[in-house]
């Protein structure tokens, strides 16, 4: 995405993303095509074909790449141990019964708040570290102060 | 740990633990030395054996048992694509040249943000949970409002 922000407004193959930013040319292809559906750039493939980006780079969130690479659904793995089905009921098996639910809940709340974490920020900010680094650590140390 | 906090001052065997808990006896040892180790049970193997724990729940983190469990040198794994070397440096390989290291601060970042949501928690706050579910969703979501 910055690659092709670089370049706009020409058209960038995905040879030339491979190429370019020495990344293997079928996972690029793989992530055009993400990318593609989730309308994020528009282009074609084929000679005189490739790619341009559809939205500056403030209109594009971190988060909503790691959620489109991770989907929730993927990442709330149930955590299954123990009776998970509670079939009995004395108080020795209390723990046993209960402990799949409160990990399970405890995990998904993790996750939940990892991915708002990716969510603060733009591919603008992600930009501005690479430019120099020490950018991201320095925003959130600040938030931290 | 909840166990042996339940049945305190009763020495537990890890074969009860295993028993009770319906969890696999060699995962139930592999975890019994682990927290042996870190001084947060006492305890002997054998005949008459077993364990005690060393502290009351409120007293032990459970951000510090997801650092014991996956510690933060193995998860701060190293993001490495592109030109990591950094071997050229037109203009096109600017981004090859330095996502590596911008993928891995974030990375970092989140992974240390990650963290820091476990350790708003003790054992207490764990056993609130099992016994009455959605304590950590309320205790989260009262943080947010």
């Amino acid at each position: 995405m910055l690659y092709l922000d670089e370049n706009r407004p020409r058209k960038i193959a995905s040879r030339e993303l491979a190429t370019s930013l020495q990344l293997n040319a079928v996972m690029i292809r793989n992530i055009l095509s993400v990318l593609h559906k989730q309308g994020y750039i528009e282009g074609s493939v084929g000679k005189n074909g490739g790619y341009q980006l559809l939205r500056n780079l403030d209109e594009i969130n971190v988060g909503e790449l790691y959620d489109l690479t991770i989907p929730p659904t993927i990442s709330y793995a149930r955590f299954i141990t123990g009776d998970s089905k509670g079939t009995q009921a004395t108080d020795d098996t209390d723990i046993s019964a209960n402990i799949s639910q409160t990990l399970t809940d405890l995990f998904t709340l993790a996750d939940e708040d990892y991915r708002k974490f990716y969510h603060q920020f733009t591919m603008t900010d992600l930009k501005e570290d690479l430019h120099g680094h020490g950018y991201f650590r320095r925003l959130v140390n600040g938030q931290n102060d």
